[in-house]
């Protein structure tokens, strides 16, 4: 059988390794290239412990990432939004396709980007090219695709607790809150007394309140979802643990909408997706159901206390590193290619015990 | 010095061994009884490591608690809600005061009783004379009070949160949103499976969603505060780690309110409170700043991305077992005392490496 | 392609969970049966998130295991020893092959039993007839066998640890330490207060202190390898993490032996075994390296401080629920059944983010 | 009461946290002095909730620790070795008294510098000036001290679990072995991919093993009390929690020599040592009971198994940074300066919940 050639720019990454992995067992990929400085020489097999002919191969460096790319038929960059923003222009150029990891296609609006990436964009002209990959909100851009924005993790999240509902016209006109926890990977690899574990274990903390990077993505989302503005506050923590994401949202259902529309409204807009699961209870949502795998868990509820008439809280799980990034970029890859949307990442399994 | 004989029943839960070693330091108290089924018959010492007096105190079967406890001025009840309600009115009676530290006196509106606890109140009348002891909103009524209601562990930050803009007037009339984490010992000393290590690290989730029995607690404090219903949504969730709550809570502002006026009032309505500090931004508020000590940590900020116009949001921080149950039940016992309000608890240090 | 029916009794312990997430994704097996009593009538895919056809298959009570599994041709026992003893001899006498991985059949020495496990063995004329299941050291009996009994967790860890030094005859005669540790689920799915999360976390001790029922295991295989008795200590201590063992035994060089020829005697001996890896120094092996995967990593060195001349320590690292559980039953399935080695276990990645 | 003026030289480190916490509340001490350039010009309050006085001291760059020390009677240095080194001769001189919580005085013998800490020591006669301050075993030189060399971490623990042992003739000439687990905190405050959190938690590796710098130190103290040389090995582990070091030791018993005579040895020994517990069992030893405290248990068992004739077990648990660190090190001065030798400590009570 063919096998379609890939390479992995970034790969010794946190969302580099998690795409190797996938990778090596994907039956319609030869993973032909993984460039890291760190670990430029050595083979997969003596890092990540893989078997096969995966494990034979070894890193290149870094600045040959744009020479060596163009043998591959798609790359998938697992670099900072930086290095992302200079290598994509050329990769296109070569014809290679490119599913882009970091945020540096994600944003349509350029005045986003040096308010909240701190940086001019360079390549303004490829920001209406690249297809947001998010599959179960905006399947149908992909297919074509020469440019996968893969969507952030807690942007991925988000938009995934309340996007039905706002399709469904359920909620009112009020703000959405998204409180939200991540494990560690997400901050990615390096090594700072913040991140160190004497000063992040038995921690919990908020932080860039008001001014995290990820909320222009949501609110383009959400935008594109609702059809019109949809005002939002997102929060993001810091949880003593590596995986993960849990978001719990809240909104105001619409004068009339029920707590069994909402969830019907997840129901039906998440039925034909293999990786979405509508829990019974927001109590069900957690990480350990979703880290390892491609999942996302979904739950909602409305308020039965009084205190809070018309609450609706939404709770969504997924692990950071795969449906936050490169088990998504692997849907995004199957997606593009025409193959079958789970193929690579039906077979992960949780890390629960 | 006359040293006060004080007793703690139910001296072996994770706040009955916290108010065990605050006491045990404490220079005006004299620890005389505490009781345990559990640890019956051993010493302190065996137990907590504890040196000196407090450590050769033995602990005392459960039900002899009530003939015991009339040998001390003032007994802390560190069982649980349906117990408390047994001993309260026969230690009233008997001339001994009580600090509470279980949710039985802590509402008047007897309804949330079954509601949310799952018992009819048996002592209505006891209600209006407890004192609901949470010092830095409602200082006036604990010194001459014979029960203090000691308020539960997330009612404690939430309230502290965002009381003070309340006060002030500074938020709309919309409702507010408290999302809150809390370590396991908020759980209490018990072996389930959901509590076992396997099963809660590395994991995260929310629990009890729109019914957990800390909602009309917070909203009888906020009403007290603002002499308005203040409809609100509180969330609870599970951190792995064993100590801390932190609360991100989600207000907007009245029109033309600031958040340096948000600021202010929270630095105003803290200045005389020995425990509460005020931090620059919601960031720099965090459990490891807490844990160990009777502090709470506040820091508020408003929004400046543009994506939600006057929404403010406040972060608290307390350990959940000093200043949300056993050190704020000695803050309350030296209020009740006349003493001076930091003794015995301005030298616990935090556990912050 | 033909695929065999295998069951898995027992389920929903961390080693059946373990199991059914491997054999799932096994391309020789048709996972047809699996008994729970806490999961009865569940499908596969709520649990465990299993996607296809093992996602829809449902858990059956426990008592009906033996029946059902006369369907099977070989099943897994993720049972407590007591009942594998009871289930063993009916499966055998109705043609089912099985894998114990309970302690069993592991232990020739019937006096062990009340010893170690509390129980009087009720078919010893069974253990000569179990093959143990260590293939690294005893592959030759696994093909044949009708019953293989799957070694303990700690006890692959140890024996693989100095097993080659020994064959080799470079240690001295004297008795050897293993100082291992271990993840909280080698202790099961349970709740008990000792292994709550509030207990566990940020804690390290020892447990059973020179009598753990692995001792004998050890024993028994380390005779086997050295073809002599060896005298040992074997000291087991309980890690705050979830998964994964890390021995560091103890040894001393044969006079001049080297610890060259130690680093040699374990190139030379694992140079076949595809899940077993030498790594340059006793550093290099974690549990990061292995867990999530069926591989054990080890490494050798020997005093160069002055302080002990002769001694020679070697580090062991496997994951306690894989290569010391579900893994190490499905490499013995695949020698059983005479199918590749690493069938189902090669795809395996680590958790390491 | 007249007060003495204290200084800590490095004190942001999480040992000068630690002294800088217990000093705070020391009935004889005036801390006058703390010095640090990442904090410097903060109060000490907005760094560590520190009240009262104390609270109040702001923190001064490290290079005027040299010049500002002299207005104190004594200093404790928590300094990398080569600062400790170069601070010491100074202040002797200025008449200064030093506790110096590094290695740069603890080894008599020379070219354990070189080997072990990469430097040459440069101020050998201060060598036999030093009082090794580890009080259990050698508090008869302590008082007259004008300087201290506090024990490391590891071998404090290591020498307390075997020293009584050794001092009544109960083992046997060959090898001690210490198996060490630690904390992260006992690496420092530094921000390194290794000791990241993503890398640390969920895993458990030896390091620096058969080379760790501790080991000359454990051999001399040992040497000390047997009056011989006792071979020994040392391994260092890396737990994935903040704090606590538990040892394992392994010996062997003397022909004729018993489990009981081994426990009373203990007994007696630490009879009359106020931080010193004696456990009935090696697995009741662990790091909840003395974490926060200046305690150290120990336990000690023999072999029962048969595995193992003559096999003795100790284990042994401290808090690193306490009776590791910082706690040892008040405990030296309070013995230096004539006071009690718990002033300060008896109060510190445990981070258990």
């Amino acid at each position: 059988m063919h096998k379609t050639a890939i390479g992995i720019i970034g790969a010794s990454g946190y969302s580099g390794v998690e795409a190797t992995h996938i990778l090596a067992a994907h039956e319609k990929v030869e993973l032909r290239l993984v460039t890291s400085d760190r670990w430029q020489g050595e083979a997969v097999s003596r890092r990540l412990g893989t078997m096969g002919a995966v494990g034979q191969l070894k890193y290149a460096p870094l600045d040959k990432s744009a020479e060596l790319a163009r043998e591959c038929e798609v790359v998938l960059l697992a670099t900072p939004a930086e290095s992302s923003l200079q290598l994509v222009p050329g990769l296109l150029a070569a014809g290679v396709r490119v599913i882009d990891l970091s945020g540096s296609f994600r944003l349509r609006n350029l005045a986003s980007y040096p308010a909240f990436y701190n940086f001019t964009h360079s390549a303004p002209e490829l920001l209406e090219q690249a297809a947001y990959g998010l599959p179960e909100l905006f399947r149908e851009r992909i297919p074509g695709a020469k440019l996968v924005a893969n969507p952030g993790c807690y942007a991925t999240a988000c938009a995934l607790s309340v996007a039905p509902l706002l399709r469904a016209g359920l909620l009112d006109e009020g703000s959405l809150i998204f409180d939200a926890a991540s494990g560690t990977t997400g901050a990615g690899r390096k090594g700072s007394e913040d991140l160190s574990f004497s000063e992040v274990d038995e921690d919990f903390r908020a932080y860039r309140v008001l001014r995290h990077q990820h909320t222009p993505e949501i609110a383009q989302t959400l935008a594109g979802v609702a059809g019109r503005t949809v005002p939002l506050t997102f929060t993001a923590h810091l949880l003593p643990l590596k995986r993960g994401i849990l978001v719990t949202a809240y909104g105001r259902l619409r004068p009339g909408a029920t707590a069994a529309e909402a969830r019907a409204a997840l129901e039906q807009a998440y039925a034909s997706c293999p990786f979405l699961t509508v829990e019974a209870s927001p109590d069900a949502v957690n990480l350990k159901g979703v880290v390892g795998t491609n999942r996302c868990t979904v739950a909602v509820a409305a308020d039965t206390t009084g205190y809070d008439p018309g609450r609706v809280v939404v709770t969504a799980a997924i692990d950071n590193l795969v449906k936050g990034a490169a088990g998504q970029a692997v849907q995004n890859l199957n997606l593009m290619m025409g193959w079958e949307e789970t193929l690579g990442l039906s077979t992960l399994r949780g890390f629960n015990p």
